[in-house]
């Protein structure tokens, strides 16, 4: 049996004989009794075995490790203990896997760098059984809203060929062997494993792009990277990305998607990982789900790039950068608006020199993008109209001096069956960061990769 | 409208206007009046469209291109025409996106090998809206699978430092710039983004296992890399994968699981993308559907290595690889077990040589490994119960000369609470080739990266 079909149906199984295997995550021993917490990780919650001297070989059982792995036998009764419904009566206890004393992982608080340190332990904690737990069931909550409401899910290559938006940020891939460049003094990448230079994508839109002029609604859902050298609890080198894109589609249409995928997933957490949300809200942001319950309750604020500046212009404060139109908004302004206006918002149609030559462009100098912001987590989704006709996108990639040949199929878009169209881009990790209140990216992400450190 | 939303309530539509946008797809223009086969890619389904000479701007319509994108106000009437419900009588068709001639996509056939070449346009051909309308219906089959069964989905991490099971064909990664290491004549690691090498996941078992050991079952479903310089139809160097991992779990119980989850895949493409299948049906492997019927009907054949070699060594055969006791199954051997058991087969039972060190040893010289091959396509799931013993692992990593500091982690889960577990890999590109009768690989992927190519 297994500890989450157990909680399913206690009352079902009052005074029968069950069997379960699982981890020792706690053991309390007394004199004539001992108490386990025993977790298999089917559940985020621990199943109670309670031992005494009826038990079979008493005397060794209270002797075995924290972590170890057991099987149990036992009968499930009432407990007498408040707070808890039942608890499993033992009749034998059987040692699977020991776990030394040398385990790094004791019944005692850790630090996050400590654990980060013993990546592949670390899951065994009930911190991370909650964090990781939140990671999957919103994964599914993603993967639901889209097909759900019609979306084809789309596969984007990882390598890509294109340098696009990636430049400088960009992660090369190659078999030659380096040793060897080094020794013959050149790169011959015609000797690479594609002939050419090849790297890790860095978006996967453009691909989202010609799906979405085909299938008219697709999304993408999978590993992105950056180069990028910041140390900050926000940024890690390998992260995970939805990237919808939608065909005959306006901006205010896809800010309206965004909004709804965000109540979506917030509420389906809510629902999906109660226990998992109430821990986090009594030991890593209180007033987590209450946050979670108005953001899935209140319509988000929509104010233009140009509305905001003039708020934060307006604002009594010492910037340590002074708002200006212009000039792009800072992490200490996007905090400050979420407080203003106290919900998510949308800042929309920002200069066209603050962001990507492919978003549409407006008569008055802005381009139809929006970012969404959320109280203390900042930009989260970036959206955009993009730019659907051949001569304008042309113009402004020829302005800001890029090589279009090689954008030549991009460009085609434009060329055949264009269309309206308009997409977003969600970081998964920060998503599960406003969901979990969990405050450093590596601690949302199994195996975290940053500048610096790839370990396991 | 979406076309789907008309397909799903045409008849409450009857006689009403409505507007619909998409792509079209085929153009028959008469004297009089003109067909349009409209797509909007919301469902595999088109919609037809008739317009004559009470539409608004007739001569002009019937000038549209194929592959515009238009936006068409009419009537829903029922259609006269056999093998249809109905079509929408235009009352005007206003033209959105021209698309000139040189439009590479024509209304003819056109060869596999020029589609690939137009990997950005192909999506919009009827056979690849329904081998990529598979590829994503399946893929949320994977997630309903393992998710409903209460299997934790894994992001395994995609750079990895530790060369494990990739020797030889894996990817490196760097930020290093490669002209600079060949003018500098040597690789200065310290530099690179992670300090050391880095290469690309072959597989995300490992990883996998350290999650099973904190959450009993979980699966991965993500892009793995393999720089194989093969040219065939099975092999690309970016697919994804799906491996799930059972902690407590047997070779048996992982085969029932295997067996299972492929038999819940194939049942819901048949419920899920009946039209599609059908057009596969018809196009690319004549009585695909009753292989697929066939198959979740069958209980799945179980034969050890040893009974299949001696199956082999009795046909009367002219083989290119002679079957032997010691020697790898080849495909031609793989080809004539499926005829021979007119089924899907686990093969079961390797000899320890054939097969990877990690897996459980048994006393016979034999490892608790299974390869499960299908009809027409051969191995599509390997699996295999894991050595869960420490001093085992660790004797037959000195046996094969492996540096076994290098695996210190893996090791260690032998030690902190071990037990039985194993875990399967499913190729995802193989089970849709197998699904969709796709024959080459290439064409079961969004954007194909193989030795020599990486486009777009």
């Amino acid at each position: 049996m297994e500890v989450k079909s157990i909680y399913d149906s206690y009352k079902e199984l009052f005074d029968k004989e069950i069997e379960v295997e699982g981890w020792i995550r706690k053991h309390r021993k007394q004199k004539d009794v001992g108490f386990i917490d025993l977790s298999d990780g089917t559940c985020f919650k621990k199943l109670q075995v309670v031992y005494d001297k009826s038990t079979k070989d008493f005397e060794d059982i209270s002797k075995i490790h924290f972590g170890s792995s057991i099987k149990v036998k036992g009968i499930l009764i009432p407990s007498p203990a408040e707070g808890q419904s039942f608890e499993l009566k033992a009749k034998e206890i059987i040692l699977i896997g020991d776990c030394p004393e040398d385990y790094p992982i004791q019944p005692k608080a850790h630090s996050r760098e400590f654990l980060r340190e013993q990546a592949y332990l670390r899951p065994r904690t009930t911190l991370f059984q909650a964090v990781f737990r939140v990671r999957s069931i919103l994964s599914m909550a993603i993967h639901e809203y889209f097909q759900s409401h019609g979306f084809l899910y789309l596969h984007a290559p990882i390598f890509t060929a294109s340098d696009c938006e990636g430049a400088g940020e960009m992660f090369q891939v190659t078999t030659l062997d380096l040793d060897r460049v080094a020794q013959m003094g050149q790169v011959c990448y015609e000797d690479d494993f594609f002939g050419k230079k090849v790297g890790l994508t860095v978006s996967a839109q453009f691909e989202g792009e010609t799906f979405a002029q085909a299938f008219k609604k697709i999304y993408t859902f999978g590993p992105t990277f950056r180069a990028d050298k910041s140390h900050t609890p926000y940024h890690v080198a390998e992260f995970w990305q939805i990237e919808p894109e939608v065909a005959f589609c306006d901006l205010t249409r896809i800010m309206d998607i965004a909004e709804d995928v965000l109540k979506f997933v917030v509420k389906y957490a809510l629902e999906h990982a109660k226990e998992e949300l109430e821990y986090l809200d009594e030991y890593e942001e209180k007033g987590l789900i209450k946050k979670l319950e108005k953001t899935i309750k209140q319509d988000f604020k929509r104010a233009t790039y140009k509305e905001c500046i003039d708020i934060l212009q307006k604002a009594e404060r010492d910037w340590e950068f002074k708002p200006k139109y212009g000039a792009d908004i800072a992490k200490e302004h996007e905090k400050y608006l979420t407080e203003y206006f106290k919900c998510p918002i949308f800042i929309t149609m920002w200069k066209k020199e603050l962001k990507s030559f492919y978003m549409k462009q407006m008569d008055d100098g802005t381009v139809a993008s929006a970012d969404l912001e959320l109280p203390g987590i900042g930009e989260t989704f970036g959206m955009s109209q993009r730019e659907d006709d051949y001569e304008k996108l042309l113009d402004r990639m020829k302005e800001l001096d890029m090589k279009t040949e090689d954008y030549e199929w991009y460009l085609k878009l434009r060329k055949y069956g264009t269309c309206e169209r308009s997409g977003f881009g969600i970081g998964f990790e920060r998503l599960l960061m406003y969901i979990t209140g969990i405050k450093n990216i590596r601690d949302v992400i199994p195996y975290p990769r940053t500048y610096g450190s790839c370990e396991y």
